[in-house]
């Protein structure tokens, strides 16, 4: 029918069982008559134990190496896979990210991917064999040495392979239904969305959903390539990540649903608890202030995500500028104001721990106003107090307190209708 | 001072102060002014449990994917080695087989080396870093595909990569003080050897020495390269392993003793309890049967050791034909000579895994008459019955009982004067 590209993380090859069920999955959808490349993530708990063993060598492991030894997870699980697959009585072989053709440039632990070549991949497809490749790993174009590709490495590798392949479709295997309204975990209603543009996917990804990576998303949408995050538990759809969903022509042999008519204008409710608020107090109001204030964090390697200046009360001669950054972060930020406090003259730092994002994310929200005030009333009436607020075209953020993030979250899916047993309210004559 | 290549086994490297012992031992040679190759094995017991999970998903599982799998334990301990080095202020880099330029054919497990084109690893050298290279893995010049040199393995790859350096010296370090004239464990007057020649070396690992294995020992004679073994625990001088101990005069700069004058007829006395006696009983007295058999034994891809024919009885029409064969294929043989029995008329096969081989090993063995009397003289003082003799230029070797080695194998021990606390027992004039 069509060439699958299907992505299992750790957690699906976490163990010997599980990856004769994974092969007997991939197996299935051969036999299905589609061609499948497979790519795999480590085993379970292989990196951290990994990285445990690196710390005990060494206080502080060069990234060259910190690659080579990681990238053996995938190696093993590779292999392992390949075995299982044989077992059942079909061809697999397992390809390293370099033996795949995943070149990157040579910035280790974080690599981009630069060019893919899989030449030995469409060969082995050709022969009829099943090749499975090794997740999150690549070859450096310059240094020929191996790189990883951080964060969410192994489901870009599925993409840009997919890619380079012209697959029809990426399977990314986990261990829930595919993508939902809200985290399962703090929000019990929440329910899984069987459709999702890459624009909203980045959004949610953004603002904290964990399925997916933003680059693996920012992928896949450059290619156009279709995204179906489903189980490895079972049989189910789960979420197809798209362009549009106004045209789902892509999926008329992917989905047995079909297309699907209604459009929502929400996609889902993402909350976030990594963060901190770092608000520098009492920064004298002249030009060039914040500037400076924004050099220092940047230059300290920290990513500030919201930012919010306090109105000046009039006649004030300072104000108060806050803004959000990674939690494992907020102490090199804040060690690194206070080396420029004296120079700058403002009063204080203040590092609060103990904050949540939350968003709501929608690609309806482009043509459909009132959605910020629906919001808005839905967290007022919940008895949250909004500390701070950011906006995108498809996204609307607050940062509220931490203890506050379940009932908020709950709320705001409530208000749009999002919630699986409970009426859906309308909203604007169009909802769900 | 020179280029020195080091290889460390499994039980050097097996844990994190393992590992970081080693880095010590590493950096404090390169601090001597040599430059310095670390050639690793794979962790402790990394390589029998990838094995046990190999089994777990795979009855059968191809050598291809068994080879990818394995080979990932080499890459976690010279990462980790590589860091370890990194921290104590040197730089260290690891390198792949593939990576290092060992070029293999394609029999996946027992692969052989055909090329070896380490210009990375001279790269690192001529930029001062110390390169850390896998031990026991290739790649295969056709197909691209990882590849393993099966048994002895990392040793092989220390010795392929000193002669393609051009290196002094290769050391192998293990967990004892190098080589000894027999077994400790079941000979404890046993003494390390300071020097032995290749020829002896081959000898004892052909007759069930363990520390060295015969494809490295003849990769070395071949290139003539120094091999010193030696212990990781301490930094006494072990066994030098050179062509001819009449010409020391490459170990001038190795050696702290310098050349050692006295030469011994008599290297060391090995033994091994991993064969089986197949005995073919009753074979018709005609020409061509044991040319049958033997035939027959290869074509199950079997190797014979020892051989014996038994001498017909004066007017018998039938003989006796024994041989010993690796204890865990005597089943394989046995099975095939049944297939053969009715075609040649022979009466029974008798398997015997209660056996032992015990050999006495020495060049001087060629210039010495005497050698061989003094040896089954100490074997008949001590009561051991022999059942079967093979000798070549340097070696004797017998058949026994098995639980009758410790005793044959101390007997012959004293009787050449090899013991460390006993009386030499002169012999021929020139013994130690």
């Amino acid at each position: 029918m069509g060439l699958v590209v299907a992505k299992f993380g750790g957690s699906s090859v976490a163990d010997a069982a599980s990856i004769r069920r994974v092969a007997k999955r991939v197996v299935d959808t051969k036999k299905a008559g589609n061609d499948v490349v497979v790519v795999v993530s480590a085993m379970g708990d292989t990196t951290d134990e990994l990285l445990d063993l690196a710390h005990q060598v060494s206080a502080n492991p060069p990234g060259r190496e910190m690659d080579m030894l990681l990238t053996s997870g995938e190696r093993i699980s590779m292999a392992l896979l390949a075995m299982a697959i044989n077992d059942l009585g079909m061809e697999a072989r397992s390809y390293t990210g370099s033996q795949a053709g995943l070149i990157t440039d040579s910035s280790h632990g974080k690599a981009r991917i630069v060019d893919v070549t899989p030449d030995r991949i469409q060969q082995a497809i050709s022969e009829n064999a099943i090749p499975i490749i090794a997740g999150f790993q690549g070859v450096a174009r310059e240094t020929k040495d191996i790189t990883t590709l951080g964060r969410g490495g192994s489901d870009l590798t599925a993409v840009a392979i997919a890619c380079a392949l012209q697959a029809d479709v990426c399977e990314i295997y986990t261990d829930v239904d595919g993508i939902f309204s809200a985290d399962p975990r703090i929000a019990p209603k929440a329910r899984q969305v069987p459709r999702i543009t890459y624009d909203e996917m980045m959004e949610l990804a953004a603002a904290g959903a964990k399925v997916l990576h933003l680059r693996c998303v920012e992928y896949a949408k450059r290619f156009n390539l279709p995204i179906h995050v489903r189980s490895s538990f079972s049989e189910k759809e789960g979420t197809f990540v798209i362009a549009d969903l106004a045209d789902q022509s892509q999926l008329v042999k992917l989905s047995k649903q079909g297309a699907v008519m209604e459009q929502p204008i929400i996609a889902g409710v993402a909350h976030d608890l990594g963060d901190a608020k770092i608000t520098v107090v009492g920064v004298p109001d002249r030009p060039g202030m914040a500037a400076a204030i924004f050099q220092a964090i940047a230059d300290s390697g920290v990513n500030m995500d919201m930012i919010v200046q306090n109105v000046s009360a009039s006649g004030a001669t300072a104000t108060d500028l806050s803004f959000t950054v990674p939690r494992a972060d907020a102490a090199k930020a804040e060690l690194q104001l206070r080396k420029i406090q004296a120079d700058l003259q403002f009063k204080d730092v203040e590092t609060d721990e103990n904050i949540a994002k939350v968003s709501l994310v929608g690609a309806g929200m482009r043509s459909h106003p009132g959605v910020s005030a629906t919001f808005f009333k839905a967290i007022a009436a919940a008895g949250v107090n909004v500390e701070m607020i950011s906006t995108s075209e498809i996204r609307i953020s607050v940062v509220i307190r931490a203890e506050d993030a379940k009932t908020c979250v709950e709320a705001v899916h409530s208000a749009f209708g999002l919630d699986a047993d409970g009426e859906a309210v309308v909203y604007g004559g169009t909802g769900r």
